[in-house]
């Protein structure tokens, strides 16, 4: 990043990313509309020189960055020089906008040269014909590579694994080894590891290049690899997938068929990727929103909040049918009116902590059977401490704003019970839903604010109306 | 994972996977007893043979199902056979615990083998006596290493980094570089890339592992090395550089102080974490939990959740005061305090919909000047149109339940004003939060459902005020 490239101008061979990026990472505006200038004077030599040598990752950014319109253009500019790696970094609409946009034979032509994982995540989400059209268009071994990952289903290590890998015998040596990679032009693109097998593909160990490096050349393969290689079928679910790698710190890992046999390699960046679309995933199922994607249109958008939104409506009827069981109660003292939101919404936030907690426990696995029950007396202790301490605040404010003493203690009272609700509601809830094998991010919060609201208006509505005598 | 040792005593020397964890994931309750009464035997032999050859993150899934005196006698029985890194898996107050009952002398003898991020990991969380204490008994280059990181600011690039890297100049030969990792025996443990540096250790590229083996003996490093390492400088907070790292798809980073000069380098299982610490953050804020962990005790969870509802306590005196306005209305028309919370709940789900999605796509940056704009005019139409339906089917509830046409049409006005408010309070909240540099996840939750409660609040006994001319 020194001082000179990021003052060159747009054509320079190598753009640097300070040219491309400001501080807060964010794609330059100036730099979108020097694009934008060359892409609608039909500048082909300064768009292939420049854009031809973006990271895939910078492209993404940049196609996101252009009009609908500009993003067809360019890629029709580039022709060959289009890498269409960078599809997979961009948003499902605007990858099936531009898919779309392209005949089959180019798309062939484009997903040829890819690793077998990024062919698959750009053919997965195409209709079934123009996948079978693109395969059949493509050369033998490749198509019959892509089938392989698209037979196994969505979501799996199956699918996101690349079939390209390095494997050898045990009984190589290790500059047998170096010689074979110095030779063969047909390795995958990179690789950080390299896999040990018997004749019929039986997955034995696997070996880190860096000890490879750090052996003699005289040493074998078998001396220095680690059987303990933790393979993933192939029909596990990659979050699963992506958690075994994490545990167990590893570059890369074998993905293995039924029969033991090796038939693919999830590499790390994809397993970073699983990982930040699985925790994406939860934080949007607590937040009540399905799989939508920022570049879905309205209608899309409305399709796919709407669901959430009635089951809302459901439960807030629900909290509203316990209110109406003490309209008389509320006709002779409108303050209850005034404050029953406050018992209703201290229980939702805290009800909402304890799930969001529950929730990350559950998910990453640090919540099991040896903590369930130490986690759940903590949830009651702690709710009932939190209950007493705003029990004591809201029952002084009551007592402020109203000057009826026996409103605040009963208030104080409500405040106590719904927040020991909240905390077993927030711990239990998802705790029964993980047991029955839901999601629990997916169905909690809506659970636990119903129990909060109708915990919270039937006990303070219900203690007043007791201790007023008005029923 | 073959029958055999699916079956095999604990005492056999490399546990497999599937002796230790059930299939969801889950350490055996029959291992965690077995290990139990191992340690109660004090058959240090035994704990020795079988928990000594534990995969780090294995001994820490089982000090996590330990008690806490069953954990303190376990590191005491394994002695010098206690893998210090296991304490890098395991929750801080669990951490903290283990190394509080341990000697100081012998805290230093098990953070002398750790690659030095491990031993910042544990180091950081101690006070700082302690911290001085063990650094002082550790051998002097050891201590300036760790020294270095510490000096950091905590979650910078800097504090992260491991210390321990291979560099070469760039006029070796692949041949030469080969050779000197074979001979030179104070390596990493692992490592993915070796870095190219000049003699005042200024970061000139990197190589991947797999360019060197490719590479004939007599090329040269400089030939094969990639210039665009994008290099992470040490003080560069630890979320940037994570997404650097994912970026680029880089096997590991580059570290340089302010000089350029190479300090250390980022792992890609550090990396890893990190992705998951910073998603996992913003889980947690958009639940209103601060930095608290699964081990922590009642009195600090009470402390980390308790300035939260203080904060909901007021936004909800907020709305009640909106209701106070209309305790006349409502005490004339009783029906208007049960259907209320309907409309503030509605408008509270979906602006927290439209806030999930917006505070997300400005963590992971997808959501830009670029698209901002369209965002905006998207949610307003999102908000507007489920405005629409809900008014449609709430009104019709309303009608039915309380038999009021009139009601009716005043609870599907507030409904779309509310849904309206919901979906631009959901996407200018976080934006304007961002643009001061104040994360949008901490904050936004309880902005956005205090507007909606207000408005909410305020246009439905607003509306029903004015047209029954009861105020």
């Amino acid at each position: 990043m020194n001082e000179h490239s990021v003052h060159s101008a747009v054509g320079d061979q190598t753009p640097d990313r300070t040219e491309i990026y400001d501080e807060d990472g964010v794609i330059r505006a100036d730099y979108v509309a020097r694009i934008g200038a060359a892409i609608a004077d039909r500048d082909t030599l300064l768009l292939k020189e420049h854009v031809g040598s973006l990271h895939e990752s910078e492209l993404g950014d940049l196609i996101e960055s252009l009009q609908s319109e500009q993003r067809h253009a360019l890629v029709r500019l580039l022709g060959d020089d289009f890498d269409y790696t960078a599809l997979t970094e961009v948003d499902e609409a605007i990858r099936r906008e531009i898919v779309d946009d392209l005949p089959n034979e180019k798309v062939a032509e484009g997903l040829e040269d890819l690793d077998s994982d990024d062919a698959v995540y750009i053919l997965e989400d195409l209709d079934e014909q123009d996948q079978e059209d693109i395969l059949a268009k493509l050369p033998f071994t490749e198509r019959i590579r892509l089938r392989r990952s698209l037979d196994y289903p969505e979501d799996t290590a199956g699918r996101r694994m690349q079939t390209e890998f390095v494997a050898v015998p045990p009984f190589w040596s290790v500059g047998q080894t170096i010689d074979y990679m110095r030779e063969e032009d047909n390795l995958p693109d990179s690789f950080a590891q390299i896999f040990v097998i018997d004749p019929t593909f039986r997955l034995l160990g696997a070996v880190d290049l860096d000890r490879i490096l750090r052996s003699k050349r005289e040493v074998k393969i078998e001396a220095i690899m680690h059987e303990t290689s933790h393979p993933i079928p192939a029909e596990m679910d990659q979050e699963e997938a992506a958690q075994l790698v994490e545990q167990y710190d590893l570059l890369s890992a074998a993905v293995v068929d039924q029969n033991d046999r090796l038939v693919g390699v999830l590499t790390i960046d994809d397993v970073v990727d699983m990982i930040q679309e699985e925790a994406e995933e939860d934080i949007m199922r607590l937040g009540g929103v399905g799989d939508e994607e920022l570049s879905d249109d309205v209608a899309a958008t409305v399709r796919s909040r709407f669901p959430w939104l009635m089951v809302n409506l459901g439960t807030a009827v629900l909290a509203s049918m316990v209110i109406g069981l003490f309209d008389a109660t509320i006709q002779q003292m409108v303050a209850l009116a005034v404050l029953m939101p406050i018992v209703a919404s201290m229980g939702g936030n805290a009800g909402t902590q304890t799930l969001t907690v529950t929730v990350r426990a559950l998910a990453t696995r640090d919540l099991d059977i040896y903590n369930a029950a130490r986690i759940i007396r903590r949830e009651f202790f702690v709710g009932f401490i939190n209950g007493i301490l705003f029990a004591f605040v809201v029952g002084l404010l009551a007592y402020a704003w109203f000057g009826n003493g026996q409103l605040g203690f009963i208030i104080a009272a409500a405040m106590i019970i719904n927040m020991l609700a909240a905390g077993l509601a927030g711990i239990l809830l998802p705790l029964l839903l993980d047991k029955v094998n839901v999601d629990p991010a997916i169905a909690s919060a809506v659970f636990v604010t119903t129990v909060t609201d109708v915990v919270g208006f039937f006990a303070f509505l219900g203690l007043a109306g007791w201790w007023f005598g008005l029923i």
